[in-house]
Formats: C-alpha cells, sequence, structure tokens
C-alpha cells in the first residue's frame, strides 16, 4: 500500500517501480521512479538525504547507478518503497512527486553496445518460411547456439521519437534501385540493461546473469525489409536496421520481476555446458502490439527458446567484455499463432495477407503516418500486475 | 625542417605528425602528437598557452577535439608545426616534449560505434571461393554497395594489448563442439575516425566526408575463422570478430595524407548517385603484415573498390546519425597477389597452403605467442614519407 494517490491497483505500484531519466520545466534531466501517474524525482531524493546511491541518483542518465551493483539496487529500491509506503515519509516525499504529464522523459541510460539477438522459434521459422520456401526453415546452427549480431548503439532512441522513413537500396526485377524503403516493418522485443561491468577475456556464467543485469526495457527494432534483404548477405543486416532502434522510457529492474520467472522451454539437443543454466528460466512478460490503436498481436515472450541468462553467457564466452549500458534485445518475440507475432512480416505474411482495420483500411507494411506502440505486462506478487512502460513511435516521410 | 633532434627524414617527420594519448610517468592521461620519435605534449602546451583549442587538449581522450571540426584542426596542426620548426620556441616546446619509450601508449579515442566494410574486392573473391568453391565468389549485391556490418565496439583495444584466444563454438563432422577457436586470424584494415557527429534522419554527402573524418587509424580485426563459419548465417559475424579489435596508437590526421589521394579503382556497374564521388579517390596507403617478426604480406590500400567517403555516405544513407568516436574500418585489404593479402585464410588458402618461416616453422593459423604487427606508409609531399604507426598484438592462451 502507498500513500500516493491512485497507484495502489495500477500497474505501475509498489511492486513495479521502474527507473527513468525526466525533465521537469526547466530543471536539468534527472533520475525517477514512477509510482501511479507520478515521477519521484530520485536526485532531489538524494539530495535531501532521503535516499543514498553515492551520488549516482544525481546523473542525467542511469548509468552510474547501475554500475553499483546488485546490493545497491536493492537497498535503494528497498528504501524508495520504504519512503513510498510509510505516510510518516508523505511530508518530505509528496513534494518531489510530479505528475507524469507534466515531465519529459528521455532516454534513460547511455547505450554502449547494442546488441539484437534472434532467439524465438516461431519467429525463425516464420521469417524461413517466407524467405526460403522450401527448405528447412531453421538453419542448422539454430537450436545451438543464440543467433545474435551487433546493432548501431548511436541510433537508440526513446519511446516517441519520430522515426523517419529510411532510404537505401532495394531489388527489383530490374535491378537495385535506391530509394525510400517500402516495406517498413516493425520487431518487438524485449531487451536487457547490462549495469555491472565484466573485464576482457573473462566470460559470464549463465548463474552471473542477475549480478549483471539490472533491468528490462521494451525494444521496437524497426526494419526496413526490402532494404535488409538486398544487403544482408554475406555479413548480416546492417543500413535496413541501423536507422532507429527505440526503447522504454522505463527500466524495469529485475527485482520487481520476481514472480514472472517461468520454465522456459525444453532444449533439444542439449545444449552446450556453458549455455546450460539451471533452472531454466524465461520471463512470462505479455507483449500487445498497437498499430494505429488496434491491437494487433499479443506476443507470449515466456516461449522464448533462449533465456536472457544463455544470451549473456553467450555473448560474453568469447572473453567479450561487458560495459555498464550495454543493452541486448532478445529479437523478435512471437508466439505459435499469428495473433501472436512480433513482426508485420510475420503478421501479414511478408505482405500478402494486409491486416484489416476496423476502419476498413488495410496495411502490408507501415505507412507515412502510422503509429505503433508495444506494451508488456507480467505477473507482480500478490496477484498484483506490472506494466513495463511502451515503446511507440511515429513514422514520418522520408527526406 | 624542425629543430627536433632525428625527426627530419623519419616518417614522423613535420608532415605526418599523428596524435595520440600517453601516459607519462604519474601523471594524468593526455593527447600528445608524435614527432620523431618523442611525443610533444599538447595538454602542456595548451596549458601553457602555446596552442589554443578550447581547452580540449586537456582531456585524456582525442574526442572533444575531434568534435572541434576542420577549420580547429588545421588551425591545431598548424600552430604546432610552427612550434616544432621554428627555433625561437623550442626553449618553450622542448620541455614539453618526452621520448617515446618513456611513455605508453593509450587507446586514443573513446569508440562510439564500430562499423567494418568489406571494401576490398580481392579479399571478397577470396573469401567466396574458399568458402563458396565452385560458385561466383562475388555476390550479387557487392558492386552495388559497399557490404559493411557492426562490430563491438566495448573491445576495440590499442595496439600491444594482448589478444587471448577466443573460446566459442565450431562446426565438426560430429556435430558442434564448444572449445578455443583452432582457426585463429588476423584481418589488416584500415580505419577512419569520425570527428564531427551528424543528426539523425540527415544522411552526409559523398562530398562531406573530410568535414566529418579527423583521421586514420589502423586496424587489425582479429577474427575466429571456426567460431565465424558456425555462427554467421543469417545475421552476420559476432563473436568470431568480438573478443578484440586492435586500433593502432596513432591517429594519422587526413591533413597528413594530402599527397597519398590517388584516384580509386573504376567502378562498373556504375553506382547509385548517393554512392557517386567526383573525383573518386582512394588512398595509396602501403601496409605491411609481419608475423613473428618476418614480413608475410604488403597488401595495398590504393586498389580498395569502395572508398572512404563512399562507405560513409553509404552508412549514412538511412538516415543513421554519426556521433564523435565512430569508426568505420575498410575491411580486409588484399590485392590481386598472394603476398598481398591481408589476412592468414587467403595468404595459406584456408589453411591448406601454410606459410614457411625462414627458421623453417610453419604456420596456418596463429598460435598462442605468435605476434603480428600490421604497419603501414604514405606518400608525403616533396618526396617524404609517412609512417602511420603499427597496430599490434600477441596471443595468449585462452582461459
Amino acid at each position: 500500500m502507498t500513500w500516493v494517490t491512485g497507484a495502489d491497483g495500477s500497474p505501475y505500484g509498489v511492486t513495479n517501480l521502474p527507473y527513468g531519466v525526466f525533465r521537469h520545466g526547466e530543471r536539468e534531466p534527472r533520475i525517477g521512479v514512477r509510482i501511479g501517474d507520478f515521477v519521484l524525482d530520485l536526485a532531489g531524493a538524494e539530495a535531501a538525504g532521503l535516499v543514498l546511491a553515492a551520488g549516482a541518483l544525481g546523473r542525467p542518465t542511469l548509468n552510474e547507478f547501475m554500475a553499483l551493483g546488485r546490493p545497491q539496487w536493492t537497498a535503494v529500491r528497498r528504501r524508495v518503497t520504504e519512503l513510498l509506503t510509510d505516510p510518516a515519509h508523505r511530508p518530505a516525499v509528496q513534494p518531489l512527486l510530479a505528475p507524469l504529464d507534466q515531465v519529459r522523459l528521455l532516454l534513460p541510460f547511455e547505450v554502449a553496445d547494442y546488441v539484437d539477438f534472434y532467439s524465438s522459434e516461431h519467429h525463425a521459422t516464420n521469417v524461413g518460411k517466407i524467405f526460403r520456401p522450401g527448405q528447412p526453415p531453421l538453419l542448422p546452427n539454430w537450436k545451438h547456439l543464440p543467433i545474435g549480431y551487433h546493432g548501431r548503439a548511436g541510433t537508440v532512441v526513446v519511446s516517441g521519437t519520430p522515426v523517419i522513413r529510411p532510404t537505401g537500396q532495394r531489388a527489383t526485377p530490374q535491378g537495385p534501385v535506391a530509394g525510400p524503403s517500402v516495406r517498413l516493418d516493425i520487431e518487438a522485443e524485449v531487451g536487457f540493461v547490462v549495469g555491472v561491468p565484466s573485464p576482457l577475456g573473462r566470460r559470464v556464467p549463465v548463474d552471473d546473469f542477475a549480478d549483471h543485469v539490472f533491468g528490462v526495457v521494451l525494444v521496437n527494432d524497426w526494419s526496413a525489409r526490402d532494404i535488409q534483404a538486398w544487403e544482408y548477405q554475406p555479413l548480416g543486416p546492417f543500413l535496413g536496421k541501423s536507422f532507429a532502434t527505440s526503447v522504454s522510457a522505463w527500466v524495469t529492474p529485475l527485482d520487481a520481476l520476481g514472480d514472472a520467472f517461468v520454465p522456459a522451454p525444453d532444449q533439444d539437443p542439449p545444449v552446450a555446458d556453458y549455455l546450460r543454466d539451471v533452472p531454466h528460466l524465461g520471463l512470462d512478460l505479455r507483449l500487445e502490439v498497437w498499430w494505429n490503436g488496434e491491437r494487433v498481436s499479443q506476443p507470449p515472450f515466456a516461449g522464448m527458446y533462449w533465456t536472457p541468462a544463455q544470451q549473456l553467457a553467450h555473448l560474453t564466452v568469447n572473453g567479450a567484455s561487458l560495459r555498464t549500458g550495454d543493452l541486448y534485445a532478445s529479437g523478435t518475440v512471437s508466439g505459435p499463432e499469428r495473433h501472436q507475432v512480433g513482426s508485420f512480416l510475420e503478421l501479414t505474411w511478408g505482405g500478402a495477407e494486409p491486416v484489416k482495420f476496423a476502419g476498413g483500411e488495410t496495411r502490408g507494411f507501415l505507412e507515412d503516418g502510422d503509429s505503433v506502440t508495444v506494451t508488456a505486462t507480467a505477473p507482480g506478487p500478490d496477484g498484483t500486475t506490472v506494466a513495463l512502460g511502451e515503446v511507440t513511435g511515429t513514422i514520418l516521410p522520408a527526406r
């Protein structure tokens, strides 16, 4: 129970408490925690001595706080919970609350490296069927390791940032042409944010996942399918992805998701030792994809073949170091059913089966002016629900 | 002519003047310029009022200086040249010179995003022949756009950093196994360092190359061929590359390479408008690859099919922004002859034709304890030679 008006019973109650960075009026950007429809100014709270975090809460990004490590993350979360539940703190804390509609949310952390995985068996199978009909949809390596690649960290943007339609080359029957993408798509994903770094040359075992990963964001990895299809052989996606990757403004700490861990799908064939996680746990995050205000899909994250702990262990098995602010995304989240897919490529089966909106309009891929929002919820303690914010963007015409 | 002892006639004379970051004794890391076998302390020079750069020379990386832009780069270079050539400055400047063997060179800039291209036709053709025998060695897209992908910025290390043999999965006739790489290779490349950023959504035309790019580094993009071969489909290289990428400690400013620009190879078929650079210029950089002290190859950079200006225009055609510290590498530099290739994959034709050293030893790929050094020179003004430093690394056993 919190004394903050309207927060109890909301999916942003005291069992959630996600972190973000906000600007309020003319003040400098600062770290806050969401409670109900308010944001608690943690920089102000630390300056007033209400919470202690070695000054890290007074910074304009979460990076320094995320670098402190799990004991500090847990201590700050416990203290914030006290401040928001014990009415004795209300006189001191109330002035540090700002209504959400009066603040602007910023990119919550400085992205170090961005890695994108490809860990939904349903998604990889669908893509294989669409692009390589008549062949085995999964490549031979897919069940042996979590396939991934590096994306562009500098074009990770916060939810709400408009997405300018990218220009590039695409193949046509008359040869390649350059121009605005005509197959602009989304990828609904879940991202994991690294707080605690690791040194070069030392792998991070699956068991150390929670020592390094601070929390979770929602990700929309916008994708120009035509640019991607022409460029991606043999070195993978490049300009078809690097124009923009949107993340939610709220980083949900792992501590808020304790009730969301569920057994992940069995893996057959057995995985290599360094990928064996016991228990083998995924997260029961229920995504929703909204296209121009209509819900078009409900991808279930619980069914992902590779778990976030396995992804982290794989990412570092070659000795690659981690930095604070590293972001790794799950890959498109798709379930077994058509209404559970995380891309419009799958939803419209390569554009061949357009989506019909209630108003009668149809869509294959994204048109200028279209908006897409991805949301997610997870089970919290005692029957509560934890919301993971949203990641939204509107397409602007090519320049 | 410089008054610095021994610098005239050396490839680090006053027509070169590369930038780096060094540590001297217990002092904080600082920016310096190499002259002969000395480094000029630019932080000290700026503090003494000998050169002006808005305080940027007092920083521990080149990033702030590189962000100032070409007029400032040129002004500082001109002033440093004055300081090192006019004997009247010698009394003030001499105390700011440290012998190179008394300093430690550090990573000269903080890497923002790292992109690796694949722009040598000879290299791409060789790789195609080795990996896809009997098929057309170049894929259909190769001559239409400079193929590239994002690498891991966080594992870019300075020359001299030991390289720990990476562990990972590789395919065997009995199925995939996990363990240390047994086909560890190099890729001799040239890297371009971005100084001036560009906003999201705005492409950088080919003509603006010199407004954004500050200078050049040598790159060794260490590659575990066995890990790469198993993982790279369909999303490209990942762990086979991300364990380490070495760069030279010296960043050679473009201003030092004015005499090295030469016509690049003709391009047929004609390229898209956004890739058309007039004049179409490459750089006459002459690389040398040394394996355990023996020179095994001399890759000519002048023959690269795609120019650095085209690579930059391609990288941003989709609206991707640039940040100060972005690094993009050319891809392996290989010429048409076997003694001109930039990887041991090519030098030994997939390991089938081992290199014989003078001492009688042979090598297919890298063994623990092996060292590789890549150097390069370019023509300078008036018959001088400009050296581009070196990038070196020694293989340590897997952990």
